[in-house]
């Protein structure tokens, strides 16, 4: 208990019709000692010593967006506004699951609240004593895929589903000669009847394992392995036993817990696909936002992480989808970073502006109908991409790439225009 | 392939500002076999077989709840429907984690939809052979806390967090005394270094056991177990060993596929705390609904699950409240009934329009301050609430139960009006 103690911060934003300093203690007392009414062995020690503090609240404007239901008050006294709340650690200690109980429980149904959506997690060093973070990361992704710099250009597997695994090897083949650096499954592709995970590695990996042979460099291919948690194991050994170099897992399929049970076991790499997540992040008034979810995956293990990419076919603005990129690239308690993954409506075309804004091609990079829908074929689509982020990546003009790549031009004719 | 193939039918509550049929089909080609634009390999015969296809769309009332985050088209146009969608069960087989993927995947993202909700999910039977349900339910409870009819009144450790173990078996020997079936742990007390779970369960067994030894009834307690999947096996095991009868998990905190994984091994009943779910569920625009996440929770083996009681402190209206009681009693697939849990704002002055509205008594009742805050203690509560559920199931008046006991007069006068 003595100041330096240590503790998490979570960061909201709320909206209240009551005074806003009153509607932080109500937050603050349920997510510690409180029930409605006060209870015998509740002395003012106990909650000194336990109940979450406010460190700062600061106030924003209304979006205009409405209420939550529910939400009681005067609807013209609503006002928004950033909360930090302070929790100290000896609550919960270091376990990710119990963490939750505290900064993401009960508070979503308070009514004295018309928005409530946690947006950022501080967490203290004790966490990593428990949670590694990711194994592989960007170098040990760059590794096993033998790309050492540039962004790393993958696809999906498409159709989402539907294809028998004698095709989806074939596929797999036509992509891998098209100088694709990584493969994934879709997520809607798990282990169903008609295209269970086991055909779909023993059809996937000698293609994978000849294309080695062939060239010295061996696509990474992402098996989906998303199942019960009594499954996790033994579905990660059979890909690493056909001699696979990565796993994908929803983890929200999964849970973070999920996550952080595969990541003890696995040999490889970590595709952390955010399905899902749109149920628990897209509303404005209520949820958990990007930057806290992302962090918590990451010191469960992800390797990878799907960030959206932009000029994306869902709901997410470029600003928005810049900032989860940005969040999965800061520094997180000294653990492996953690590569984003950019798909969505990705494309050639999307390459400099991409680049321009991030700054790095420390970046996994999915294109599915920007690949596999390309006017000239997969290859040209894996081409058309390649120019543009080695383009980008020289400094050079988008111009420039269109005058140099036949492949790019086309990409323009289908999926245009770029972006600049 | 047959018409009478297994399949799934999700319902969602949509809106949209295209016209209604083609968000739909938007929605149905997400979760099947799209991308954005078709590639080779997509033939019309996989389209048939794995595209989901509208069962039904029905027009309903806007709520006046604004458009989500990133909705396209003119917000003048915009209209709301229930929208039910079948999906072949072959895309993902009988597996939990990948149903999700499909019918709660990416479609929260799509920015045709100004809201995507998932209100309810009919499964075929064939989920049954892979998830058997609870092992103990509402049988198995009664059992286990010598209660074999009325209904089951339990109380929660309050304060939330901060007594010490010694407190702890303190408090619980004076609330078996008083006559409760059962006691929990808050959800906020999970294995902290203050409190571990294992010196809880040192402090606490003891006591229950010497009061069964005297009354020849044990309350079972529901010690809060939630932690990393790989903890939550020797967790149960501690409980077990030391005799207790019960375990508590939140949901949402170890996942579905948690819950499945530690209902497999678990020996006792399994208490399905439901924090977090106001992330999911509050708003009406985005996310899963109460009826569609009970389903899953129950398939994963909740012998008890939350719904919240009428007149509580959170956001949720009676009715909404009365909704969730019914879901959870509704059959599913043959599997063993799971208890609902009221919980939040509870006493004995809500027993009478409670019972009346539900109509049944195979219920777990949970008062903190109802028991704790009574003014004359927690025997008090305790007796305050078994005289107005046992004069309610006789089919007596609220005036009756309040001629008749003293101590439900004295509830009144602290926590009254009485529900009528």
């Amino acid at each position: 208990m003595a100041p330096e103690s240590a503790h998490v911060i979570a960061t909201y934003l709320i909206e209240t019709s009551l005074p806003l300093a009153q509607a932080a203690e109500v937050l603050a007392g349920e997510q510690s000692t409180g029930t409605f009414v006060r209870v015998e062995r509740e002395s003012d020690e106990v909650r000194a010593r336990f109940a979450a503090q406010v460190e700062s609240l600061t106030e924003v404007p209304l979006t205009g967006a409405s209420a939550l239901p529910g939400a009681v008050g005067d609807p013209a006294l609503r006002r928004r506004a950033v909360l930090r709340l302070r929790f100290p650690l000896d609550n919960f200690g270091p376990s990710l699951p119990n963490l939750m109980a505290a900064v993401a429980g009960n508070l979503f149904e308070i009514k004295e609240l018309a928005a409530i959506k946690l947006i950022d997690l501080d967490l203290p060093a004790a966490f990593t004593t428990r949670y590694s973070g990711p194994r592989f990361g960007v170098e040990g992704t760059r590794r096993l895929m033998s790309r050492p710099e540039g962004a790393m250009i993958g696809t999906i597997v498409k159709p989402s589903i539907g294809l028998t695994p004698e095709e989806l090897g074939e596929l797999v083949g036509e992509l891998a000669q098209a100088g694709v650096d990584f493969i994934k499954d879709d997520e809607l592709q798990g282990n169903g009847p008609h295209s269970p995970l086991e055909s779909r590695v023993r059809a996937v990996m000698p293609v994978l394992q000849r294309h080695a042979d062939r060239t010295g460099k061996m696509p990474m291919y992402a098996f989906n392995i998303t199942d019960d948690i009594g499954r996790l194991e033994a579905n990660h050994d059979l890909v690493v036993a056909a001699g696979g170099t990565c796993v994908m897992a929803c983890v929200n399929l999964i849970g973070f817990a999920g996550l952080e049970f595969l990541h003890r076991h696995a040999e490889v790499p970590i595709h952390g696909h955010r399905t899902m997540l749109g149920a628990l992040m897209r509303s404005e008034q209520v949820g958990i936002g990007f930057r806290a979810w992302q962090k918590i995956a990451r010191l469960s293990g992800a390797d990878h992480l799907h960030t959206n990419g932009i000029s994306n076919k869902f709901y997410e603005s470029d600003a928005e989808v810049l900032d989860s990129i940005a969040a999965v690239r800061e520094p997180l308690l000294g653990i492996v970073p953690t590569v984003p993954v950019l798909s969505s409506g990705q494309w050639g075309g999307l390459a400099h502006a991409t680049y321009e804004a991030v700054g790095t091609s420390d970046l996994l990079v999915l294109a599915g109908g920007g690949i596999h829908g390309h006017p000239d074929g997969a290859a040209a689509g894996v081409a058309s991409m390649r120019a543009a982020w080695h383009s980008a990546e020289r400094g050079e003009s988008l111009d420039d790439a269109l005058v140099a790549s036949s492949e790019l031009r086309r990409a323009v004719e289908r999926f245009g225009p770029a972006r600049v």
